[in-house]
């Protein structure tokens, strides 16, 4: 299969804060965020593999800078590595105040898809060649939130995976 | 007012189509699309006036290709002009079938905004300047697109309609 | 095919306003009742031809009074013309404010819908036969209007549409 | 206050029956039909009224005719009785297969409202006055559900439904 | 086919009542909590008999205490008595205000439901065996409770209601 | 503040898998099912501290076995441990389906929240002790889980994660 490249699986999406997404402080509530941020990151990760893909594993996620009713929310999804079958995919959620005009860092988080066939059996994706300096450093981190995403899903022992354990090191 | 570039208010949503937003043939129904689109503009016209906005009008739009159950809907909106206190949005919808790596145009549309202060009365909103030669076209052909607008809302007579009326000159 | 008459597509659809269909004014934001719209005509124009339909086109449409949280949304929709396999649909719109007993008129609309066979080919539809007066003066109205259409869609040269161009005669 | 007539509270809703609506046969589900009874009902009640409404109660409601996936779903809601504080509203529920043009009675039920005052206390609602022959039957009627209802919640003894244990006698 | 427990069929469902979950006095509508309702109830009656059900009948419910914005909904279904190929469902409602550490009940009711084959015909379901004092007192009463559903839907004559009969005499 | 047992934060909801919830395979999107799990974690947290709580994070989850259309979602949520002002909330997900009487465990994760005051500060919740097994065993892990977030967070260096390190120790 021919490499691809992570700008090629780039996807925007943009929402409305509207009154049954918010709690009773009238900020979008996390689930729905993450609701959203599901389908932007499947899109990015169904246009790296043409195929149809389903939700792996989701990483860690901090909510830091909640969103308010009536502001937008931008979410930017783009693949960062393919594995054999599954691809990494890093999404950036933004929150704007279009009437202040102050737009504001929300969340970071990393969502991983797997490529099916009509058997719903994985398939093999293409490979991701990263182009510009960050999608190289998020190529290479890939890696070891893997090992994390194994270990904490009980599939590797923490002793094996050799690029975590080095953060530990002194 | 400080004049603004179409580029400031540029808006991208992307949305999947859902079982619920299909007809029996399933396809994206009108309506659901119309909705989205709704929002897209509101958001292009909030990001170029920095106020809260109301649709106005919307004018004609044909749907010329159904977008599919499963495909992805895209949406880019972006202010062409503006007026005193109103603003014109021009949309252009894209479906989008990832597996088949087959994006087609489905609609394009313009969509009226009127910006309100906080008495719910029309304000003034800051200029636009186009920049690129298919932002000049669309700048002028706003015009027009008004005085028909001002017909066929019944608040100009075709006789006043200069530029329009050079349409249907021999 | 049997001529059928306008009052047997004649639709009356009743909505409550809720606060997810709002803007930040708390009034109905205008997408949502252009999906409503949508259904409504779609009902009047399968009623009419006995087939499933699609959306073909929406005339301009102006936002003239918004309808607020908690008021009713009343939208009548009634087949104006049928032509070989398409359907104009007249729909006009109320708000009611049931406490104090006040109903206004919102907006009115023309969508244009098509019929399709099981194969999603367009197919004939019944003609349409007006009765009263205000049905004659739309059936004869939809000429102008489609031909309106046609030209906006790039589909008729603006000269030769005799009946719109006349309008624009001294 | 001055009487109202049946007429005056008549409401007619139309929708259509979408997939997140239906069951595993491809029917709309029980809940969503009442949900949609709910709001019609209360749409009566709040035109006869003119203020806001709660629902009290609803009456026994069996489910006769399934309506399909795409067909349409018509409620007619009407206020039968006004008692000092509450109303009932009757209503009928009709499926309609476009298509087939095949229309056909779903259900019928009878919905209890109470009209409140701005500190959610109940307050007088006008008296209804039926004009035909239908309405004076459902008038009476009234009495005897509403005995029944009083039965059932605990708030009458069942031998003091003099209406009620009529029916009852050999 | 073995005999069931009321508690191998016990559901408990939560929810959170959002914006548009409510009417203007920000309580949760009638009809939104119906269809919640139907929606235990029917898990509780697929529990019982392992097949797909459909609702029949919703018997008489009163709305006593609403349910207010922001709180808690929870309800509690469970199978009553089997007959032949129906299901009676007894549901308790609560509301609970986690802040104020304050929960109430907000409605009882009960839901019949019937088993269906693929053809959609009616299937023999389980008997049910209750066994608390709770469980036996609420078996009983179904039959009386049927007896009134027959008789409200036209399918039995009060005098033949042996038992209902017996809540009348002296 | 009295401290609180885990079971008193207990919370179980029930959710039917409907067409809109489901991706091109007809199985429970990841995000819908993250979205509940908010909403169940909110409750159970809410319980826990009875004050308004907001979703602080959510750990990693994998989504192991996938839940089909009208399917049963089932998710347990109880209190893991209280610290200052936030709490670990511990998630089981089961899907069921009730025809085949086959209930398969899908997912298992942890979300944390903070519970705020009237000025959207911080406010201090009561402290948890376990009593069961299982529960103290999740009462411990919730440290180390704990270390892991502030890390991945960025909110302290892997060297100062005592309890953590001590897992990549031969």
């Amino acid at each position: 299969m021919e490499p691809r490249k992570p700008s090629e699986s780039f996807v925007v999406m943009t929402e409305l804060v509207l009154p049954n997404d918010t709690n009773v402080f009238g900020n979008l509530m996390g689930g729905r965020l993450m609701y959203w941020m599901d389908i932007a990151a499947a899109l990015a990760a169904g246009k790296h593999c043409n195929a149809p893909v389903v939700t792996a594993s989701v990483d860690n996620i901090s909510f830091e800078a909640p969103i308010k009713l009536g502001n937008v929310v931008n979410i930017q999804a783009k693949v960062t590595r393919a594995f054999s079958t599954s691809m990494e995919v890093h999404l950036s959620v933004y929150g704007e105040d279009l009437t202040h005009q102050y737009k504001y860092k929300s969340n970071e988080a990393y969502y991983t898809f797997v490529a099916l066939d009509p058997n719903r059996k994985p398939r093999p994706v293409p490979p991701l060649v990263p182009e510009t300096d960050t999608e190289k450093l998020l190529f290479e981190g890939a890696l070891r939130r893997r090992q994390l995403r194994l270990i904490l899903g009980g599939k590797m022992k923490p002793n094996d995976a050799t690029e975590l354990k080095a953060l530990f090191q002194p």
